[in-house]
């Protein structure tokens, strides 16, 4: 059915599947999720092929999440999944990273071209010769679709899917048909590396748009920034340090944003989320006369409940493909671009000094009410800021829809940290599985620690991926807040019912059947805030190259102040009619 | 935003979501599947107002499986999930029982219509202010999209939903809005229940076809019946049963259709399955000159990758729309009246009687060489006749994708039997979760036990679902097949590859892991036929109130027949360019 490409004409043919998997391994990609099925086989045997690692996933929603945390380590990762049943099963996860930006390749192994054209009854199709339902479902959650029916068109169309995944950072889709994984095509297209630089912006727009914010911000008397979840997303992490560096301006992030500054410069002021702001932070945030808002997403959990007090006549926006200052638009202009200018205009010997006053200084001091309870409980208001004095530089921190979602609000990071969460989207079961694709990818960059913060119903989803885990020999530290249930719920509705209760596990039980053997896991239960200070000042712990697996036991009705502020805004909408 | 109907006007007011309820109390709903979120949290208090019992799963997806599990055994199914990421979770799911024709209504809770209106950046959106994302994907996998947007239109969105839901045998879409829920609509509607009866077919036109045939038993020299899938899914289950015992035919199921029809019947014949037949089947069936085929899919995995050997011209195919006789289409006629007609001419006095030739007995006698075979070892080939002796009538056996889907094609059931697989979609994971669905229906309606088959590989994608089983207090009796992998695709590719290797779990240690107090579970570990016998000698095995959970161990290289026939077509067809 496909037309060959005649070897004879190829300088150096190499397989499409060899093709995909090369392309993957340049751009940095060294392990491939997924879980096999028989439409995906064949292309499966490249993976050693072309020196990638297979994961070997439990099921696909995990494999997606897995992805997903891979992608936010390392820029970019890749999935296989089989045709319908294996594809279907991760849209949620690619849905997830198409929301938060974040590039994942999804390669699904689909039937022969034969079979499509033939329109044959096979299993894992609706049984009505439709072989395109569910590319059309995956073209709602993707940045590009590319169906390979042909290798003539082969490269051309991983190469685009691959590009295109890289600048929009988010999901694209690959079919890649049983009878094309083995087709040769031209192997020497791989010795030009895929142009993934972003395009520059048209200097003389850039260079007045520079102008415009250089006049406000010099103008400005007591200027700020707050990074937010695009600065992280769309790659321009550089730039904000040095504008933060070099600025000294009070900087600040909003809860998706947590982790893309150094969070232990002087001039860092804390988590900017409305009412749910870090003591003092609310104030000096929305009393500033200019805010550099970079990357913004302001999501309803993002602000803890729209209640942002901001003039847009203090404000200057930058984001990926425009820039706004106050109400003054600038379509497709890159922050990129003008925030390395900016730099450069700030270093300028003949720069101005900026008036700069000082902001609040977030600490992981024990809040004084906690310190001064006797009960043994541990607390969300005492737990938080104690675990920013565990972590350690270059810690990737895993938090879980919930109340460690919100409580991570409170906790000063060292330095270098990464943190993942999906604040907008908010797909409960992520954690744990991202968790897995995370600390490989920590594991292949020479990260020490990977560690999770999840609640108890959210780790009922998909707790099957610590199976991943250990068979990958991967050695997370993991947190299961035990609360008997749906905690964050509670606070939107349903106070006791039993609809926000869940089944009690043994959790520590699950290391064990899930195959840990002898050394591979340690598990610890700890009840009480003694037990806490006894584990995070056991070095053995902190450092052990093993999976740690903690039941972290909290009241079932306590929860962090910004959650509630957020729960009881998000009821109210909820009645709003 | 949306109009309220003035309550003055209302005989007998009802909030929309008492409605909805209600009517699926009507059409046979007793439990209601799925997992809680902001967005559903007010709707679920209705379910225990109109006397439903909400199942609470572990996660969506399991939730989905679980809700095809009990529409199969009772009829209809409701599922409720949270906006984006809980129904995008149940996709796969939702596509599966499209595929094979089973009806799931799916409610989703949505923001409200205000926030819609406005386009308002929430949580579990994908952020760019496109409410209708996620029902464009729906659409594709079900029969009917109900968005309510007012209360005006509400009763008559849910109750064309359901209606199709259950006429079609497909799941359906019912978007509730937070601000619609408790709205308030007419109850008195309640009391006229919907109308699920099929269209009858135009009375002379359904006449002119059972002449014809008619005219076709009658000249037939040996005529037998094939029953699949299709009767069970359209409901013609008591015609098919009436004509199999009125008219003597050799009967033979596909597959999809084991459990159609009585096993015990003495002209019950076998599987027909084309090159994967049971023993004798094939030639009976193939050297027939006229198969009255019922309700046929006749897709890869159903006909051991497409290796039926019948004329059409010696076929009469009956379906829920059509049916063909040779190479003539009766388009529009149902199956059901038309069965109906031919079970009363057969039974008239003036009937003359059929040309009848018996046909193959199967049993489940034990293969002579299995039986010779000194080595200890459970093997395929003696399994699955071994189970057909333990099996009662009226159990519920549960078969998952992989050599248990295929063994169960040698196990001759007793009366009654309702076998549930997923021949045509074949995701695996889904029996585990379609278990606890399934036993729950079989709690309802007085059925003792229902049986699971799965493999080791397919368990691990949901096996928390074992949780929610413990949860809601279900006993079934559970079988993983302990075979190191994914056999059924070894047999396809990579015979010892890595990706056909799973974690090895201790899977015994699973049930007091999720929660199983003392007396809740019961596991054991079978290695050796002996150690079968004694299981399934044991009475106490056999009836104990409680969840019952084995370790079946077998060879990895082991497999039925049919599988390994079906398995070489998949790879030659895979490989076909
Ligand atoms: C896939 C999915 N299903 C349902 C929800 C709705 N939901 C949001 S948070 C939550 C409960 C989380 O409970 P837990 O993990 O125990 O957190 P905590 O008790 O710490 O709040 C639920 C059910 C969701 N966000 N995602
Ligand atoms: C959701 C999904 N993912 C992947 C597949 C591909 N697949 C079909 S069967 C199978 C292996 C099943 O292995 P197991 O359950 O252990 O069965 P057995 O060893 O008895 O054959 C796989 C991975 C699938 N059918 N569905
Ligand atoms: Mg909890
Ligand atoms: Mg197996």
């Amino acid at each position: 059915m496909t037309t060959d490409i005649r070897t004879q004409e190829l300088k150096n043919p190499i397989d499409v599947a060899e093709y995909l998997f090369r392309r993957l391994h340049q751009v940095g990609v060294r392990s491939v999720h997924g879980v096999p099925g028989d439409y995906n086989l064949v292309a499966l045997d490249y993976i050693p092929k072309t020196d990638l690692h297979w994961v070997g996933n439990v099921n696909e929603l995990n494999a997606g999440y897995a992805a997903d945390g891979y992608a936010r380590v390392k820029g970019i990762s890749a999935i296989v999944t089989t045709f319908g049943v294996g594809e279907l099963s991760t849209v949620n996860a690619i849905a997830g990273a198409y929301s938060e930006y974040v590039p994942i390749v999804h390669i699904v192994g689909y039937p022969s071209t034969v079979a499509q054209k033939d329109g044959m009854l096979l299993h894992h199709t609706l049984g009505n010769g439709d072989f395109h339902v569910f590319s059309r479902i995956f073209r709602q959650i993707s940045c590009a679709t590319s169906l390979i029916n042909d290798p003539h068109e082969a490269a051309t169309l991983i190469d685009n899917a691959i590009r295109e995944c890289w600048l929009q950072s988010r999901p694209v889709y690959i079919s890649l048909p049983t009878d094309i994984v083995q087709k040769k095509i031209e192997g020497d297209r791989l010795n030009t590396p895929l142009d993934l630089s972003y395009p520059t912006n048209d200097p003389e727009k850039e260079d007045y748009v520079v102008d415009v914010v250089m006049k406000y911000l010099h103008a400005a008397k007591n200027p700020v920034i707050l990074v937010d979840a695009c600065a992280i997303r769309h790659r321009v992490l550089d730039e904000v340090h040095e504008l933060v560096e070099k600025s000294g301006m009070p900087t600040f992030v909003a809860p998706m944003g947590k982790g893309a500054v150094n969070e232990t410069l002087p001039n860092y002021g804390g988590v900017y989320a409305g009412s749910g702001s870090n003591a003092g932070v609310r104030e000096r945030v929305e009393s500033s006369d200019l805010i550099l808002s970079i990357g913004a997403i302001k999501s309803d959990f993002n602000t803890a409940g729209f209640t942002y007090r901001i003039s847009q006549l203090a404000t200057i926006d930058f984001h990926s493909n425009y820039v706004r200052v106050r109400y003054s638009e600038y379509p497709g202009v890159r922050m990129l671009g003008v925030l390395r200018q900016i730099c450069r205009r700030l270093q300028a010997a003949s720069a101005p000094p900026l008036s700069i006053l000082p902001g609040p200084q977030p600490t992981n001091a024990i809040p004084a009410a906690e310190l001064a309870d006797p009960a043994p409980t541990i607390t969300q208001a005492w737990f938080w800021p104690r675990l920013g004095q565990w972590l350690r530089p270059a810690d990737i921190l895993i938090t879980e829809t919930g109340t460690a979602n919100f409580g991570i609000w409170e906790t000063r990071f060292p330095a270098d940290v990464t943190a993942i969460s999906q604040v907008l989207w908010g797909s409960i079961g992520y954690a744990t599985a991202a968790t897995q694709g995370a600390a490989l990818a920590a594991r292949e960059i020479g990260i020490q620690r990977t560690v999770l913060f999840t609640g108890d119903g959210s780790f009922q989803l998909t707790a099957q991926e610590l199976s991943t885990m250990l068979r990958n020999g991967l050695t997370p530290v993991i947190f299961v807040i035990c609360n008997g249930g749906y905690t964050i719920e509670r606070y939107i509705h349903g106070w006791q019912e039993r609809y926000n209760d869940v089944q009690e596990w043994r959790y520590g039980d699950l290391p064990r059947a899930f195959g840990a053997k002898e050394g591979e896991a340690r598990v610890v239960r700890v009840e009480t805030k003694t037990e806490v200070e006894r584990l995070f000042s056991d070095e053995g712990f902190a450092t052990q190259k093993c999976l740690r697996f903690v039941e972290l036991v909290m009241r079932w009705d306590d929860a962090p102040v910004a959650l509630k502020l957020t729960a009881s805004a998000a009821a109210k909408r909820n009645a709003e009619a």
